[in-house]
């Protein structure tokens, strides 16, 4: 037996780490999948940050209770999922780490794993956001896992809303971005069921490009909705979003490929988070209620992170680092209103103003 | 002084053929421009299709009143525009041709004009839909246009509801697909106003299919909606339907541009017309009510007429007559649930199976 086909027949061990709404609904069909599926072992190890809830443990509910009743309440565990409260114990013999802790986790993250996990370790994001780089520009987030943990990290990002992918009365799609064919093949079994349809493109920085600016428009067409403005508004919002989107990867993240915003992850997920997600929500109360962005998301989110104000500062400090602000009008305007230093009517000027505006043509993208 | 500066100093006569609701708003905003653009005749005429309003004639409440009560109500023409119920009356002497009649007209239209109108006219088509081709095969409205009448005709398309383009609230757009540069320009400060900004683009069938198609998917995204079913199924709609303009496109119409599906007659005018529009509203009361579309649209519409169900028919026999349809799942259902041949229900299903397609990646069209 070749060394690569013993390896591929091995049982390869998954950690999961995170269990927020995603997290938790993301674990359980994992855990679900490697029951039928024999390259995997059965235990299935999910690392959740620790809280108490009525004077109990979260892990221990999860593990005797089979549920997460926090954040996923309602959608029961198979029992091979195990709850554990450090990141380490779940990670150390994992073969597959999914990384789905909110994005202002995750330096931490790594520093408690680096130099402790398998060298042969994958990882799979399905975190939304960048990292600020020390002396200008930002870092994709599997890109930092991958430089601090020395394994190479894949993403799954899609149009999905965590609690309808756990109720499966429909069909919903994501998209898993990994560069090695049969790599990807091999992990999309892992999140693929008849109710979650994953598609495999080998583009994997615009699709987490994708995942992490959709956010930054949902914050903008909130907004609009704050401001209870004409649809139009949204609808140029979008529009003159995802052009930046498009634009953005374009510049900063060359050699990707245009069919890539036309996944899940691209339009589909721009549309769904821009009319159902929880940035556009708080974005609209932030504008109705005048509070911060971090009272909204104390109140309103039950312990989840709002990723598009967050997502913007990143974006605006890799434009005024790159002396880019112009080129990119939507997005600065959104960082601009979020931090305070312009009133939310200021995005329906800006509208005005570019509604007009050549459409951008990708110089760097491979249609 | 040249032939060609002659022509363009000389006073250019413009007419409007068609007084719904779309051809009322955008001949209100043309009789308004001219007043102050040297290069075109002062007087507007309109072609209106005769009607009684409580036993007066709609083209005598026009010219009293300069107001069209039954499609633009509440909005007042400048006095330079002139109702006339005799197409070939206001067009005979036209430079300038705007058609903006609904497309199930321009057959009898264009004969009633051929031969008779000034041999160096140019038209441009506001209509949405396209004509079946004897023999197989659909025709643009502005080739056939262009055909019958042998007069170039180019086309203004855009997200645009006519209601928010009258009351000038906000900034709107629309695409002006006008192939020679130098007369897309002319031809722009015709359609400008601050409150609606033309782009040019030379792009011309593309632009014009989109306009057609988008009644297709919004007319999808209605029954979505009838069914009562889950938002994602929306986003799924308008997904796959951009994806099936792009293929349609492509297939049948090489040599066009990618960017021009993000102009505002592209991605945004899907959906606004899939979120606003009436093909969406009726196609929802199909659903609910088990009408045919005849009786909503009597019902509903007010003397408009629906163009998602047409445009669904010419696309299926284009489709039939090149045996493509299951290259075309959405389209080709949508079709056939509106003419009776499937439930509503039908378009989940076929959603469900399409979603985790591939994209589809344009062969003949241009980044």
């Amino acid at each position: 037996m070749s060394h690569g086909s013993h390896r591929i027949s091995s049982k390869k061990h998954i950690a999961v780490l995170g269990s927020g709404g995603w997290g938790s609904v993301i674990a359980r069909i994992i855990a679900r999948n490697v029951l039928h599926l024999k390259r995997f072992h059965p235990i299935v190890k999910m690392y959740v940050f620790e809280e108490f809830i009525d004077g109990r443990k979260l892990t221990e509910i999860i593990n005797k209770e089979h549920e997460n009743r926090k954040y996923a309440p309602g959608y029961k565990f198979t029992k091979n999922l195990v709850a554990v409260s450090d990141a380490l114990d779940a990670a150390k013999h994992a073969d597959i780490i999914v990384f789905v802790v909110p994005h202002q986790f995750v330096d931490n993250l790594c520093k408690s794993l680096a130099g402790r996990i398998r060298p042969n370790a994958i990882g799979i994001s399905l975190i939304k956001g960048f990292d600020i780089k020390t002396g200008g520009g930002i870092e994709l987030i599997s890109h930092i896992i991958s430089t601090k943990l020395l394994i190479p990290c894949h993403v799954l990002m899609g149009a999905n809303i965590a609690g309808e992918v756990a109720a499966e009365k429909f069909v919903c799609t994501s998209t898993l971005g990994c560069k090695y064919k049969a790599r990807g093949s091999f992990l999309k079994d892992l999140f693929n069921t008849p109710h979650l349809k994953i598609t495999v493109v080998a583009d994997e920085d615009t699709v987490e490009v994708c995942g992490a600016l959709k956010n930054i428009v949902a914050t903008g067409v909130g907004f609009i909705d704050g401001l209870e403005e004409n649809n139009r508004y949204k609808e140029a919002v979008l529009r003159l979003g995802f052009m930046e989107m498009v634009q953005f990867v374009d510049v900063f993240f060359p050699g990707g490929n245009i069919s890539t915003f036309f996944e899940s992850c691209g339009i589909e997920d721009l549309i769904v988070t821009s009319f159902a997600g929880r940035n556009r929500k708080c974005s609209a109360a932030f504008v109705k209620t005048g509070k911060t962005f971090k009272e909204l998301e104390n109140e309103m989110l039950n312990g989840q992170k709002l990723q598009g104000p967050p997502t913007a500062v990143e974006v605006a400090y890799m434009l005024n680092s790159k002396d880019m602000t112009n080129k990119f009008p939507l997005f600065t305007v959104i960082h601009q209103i979020c931090t305070g230093k312009k009133p939310a009517k200021a995005l329906l000027k800006c509208v005005d103003d570019n509604i007009a505006r050549r459409v951008y043509l990708p110089k760097n993208l491979i249609p």
